[in-house]
């Protein structure tokens, strides 16, 4: 059984951070859709939580945290609130934005693998969930914004292998028998890094081999 | 335990109304997205059902109310052909449409947080979860529409306010011990008189504030 | 009790045949929307596994087979690589492909209804539910790709009526107590003729009667 890698309060502080850095791309996104103050609330508490609330309906985990536990559920409406009123501040800070939900993607990673392990998944699901925990939210906000998800798009940074290599750490670490706050920690932080090494070198993945078109876009997609 | 607010008869065929009138909107949004008669009956049972079955994997009630009572799976099937057959008589009575509309929003808001709160979340997550209830079929709709919900638009008259104060009344009734059908009755009413007054006098919500083209907007968006 | 209608290595067998397959469609989709190899991925594995992780979050039966069976898992995988290497050749063999679908069409949309009925669900409930576990992959596949799913459009070849006549004559055997290998075998072939037959002879469903364009859209439509 594994538990208790942080204490609660500091693994409920940096589960209130993710959620809200993740709440507000959300509410930037919203405010950029010219959606109204209700929009915007719905959106940042979709992308916020979305991810584990599928998690835990997969996991029989019902209800979900994101509705027992009021903190989860207020905390993207601050952050609403602070983008409603001051969102051409959050834009210029971009950059603070990117490394909070890069923190974010790290953290719900390893968080999301973990608890999919203590409910019986085997190594590989578990991983695979942690990944969907981490980005099912910001899929959600695209879906709902009527865009293609930006995880899916291959003119954007990395974001997925991040949050892969953050939870194959974990998994590997729990079938060594290795987990502890420390390689949790260095999990979260691997992650992390590799996404802002991602953002600043714009690291991107390849797509299928041999598309018809692939040397007219190369010429344009610069 | 909260129970038998209304005869168990009663609640079921409010149910089934505010189940047919929801099928409606979906089943003409269908139509006019040039659906064919399959895509029209799926369009319909999601906008009458989703929400509902969204609140009830949440909340641990599997299967959802939806697959085990065979009058909630039916009447969409019903409104589908209804809407089929007459869509221009349907959609020149697109007050009663709205009127019905408005009427599944406040049942569903309110029945909604009622069963949230029976299955055990606390009071504001009860409201949530109402919310979604009443929302949740009309977001899923214009998702599978390939449509920005018409809940997260600011040209859209006020849509969530209603039920959020429908479901409001109804955790403020928990909260102090005084729900009953008189009072339950009164958050439906509530929500209903609302959203027929914020689409007779085109309520609408802010958007974000200091937003650069807001100038420009205000002058086209009237 | 339903069991055993195959041995469970040939239920199997025919489970990850149906998933392949799907997963073609998905990772053939992703190719032509342009997305990288990780979009390929994800769209491979919401198209092979959506519909029966949707049936089985209906059902209570949490975690869902496709996060305990590793080869549910990994044969989407397996299906992205394909594509993303050899997508010329795919597509070329589009006839073997939309054969291999119309395969896990009839499979899914059986063995959907049936593990409905065993976990308790009404005949109709899990008819409905065969056809969502046949058909909700593509949907949400269609969905992430941010276009009108495939299921709902008048301009494709009949999709869900082969799918309900599987569910429906296993419903009618299960009725009749008449269930057993052979006639499972003759609901999955009835699907899959039904299907190729809607495909090479373009059979389509009508739209809403009276619609107003509809002497012009004829003319263009063919």
């Amino acid at each position: 059984m594994i538990q208790d890698l942080f204490t609660p309060s500091v693994q409920h502080s940096l589960d209130l951070v993710g959620i809200f850095v993740f709440a507000i791309s959300g509410a930037l996104l919203a405010v950029r859709k010219n959606f109204d103050v209700f929009g915007i609330a719905v959106l940042a508490e979709v992308t916020a939580l979305g991810g584990g609330i599928f998690r835990d309906v997969i996991i029989g985990a019902v209800p979900p945290a994101a509705f027992t536990d009021l903190g989860y559920f207020l905390t993207p409406l601050f952050a609403a609130a602070l983008v409603f009123f001051l969102h051409p501040e959050v834009e210029r800070i971009n950059l603070a934005v990117n490394v909070f939900d890069a923190a974010g993607l790290g953290l719900f990673c390893v968080a999301g693998t973990i608890k999919a392990y203590e409910y019986g998944l085997g190594l590989t699901s578990s991983a695979a969930l942690g990944l969907a925990t981490a980005v099912g939210g910001g899929v959600l906000r695209d879906v709902l914004a009527n865009e293609v998800p930006s995880l899916l798009r291959w003119d954007r940074d990395l974001y997925a292998v991040p949050a892969m290599v953050g939870a194959g750490i974990v998994v590997l670490c729990i079938h060594f028998e290795a987990l502890n706050a420390y390689t949790s920690a260095l999990a979260v932080i691997t992650a992390f890094v590799l996404r802002l090494l991602a953002i600043t070198r714009h690291w991107r993945a390849p797509r299928a081999w041999n598309r018809r078109s692939a040397v007219d876009e190369k010429a344009t997609a610069q």
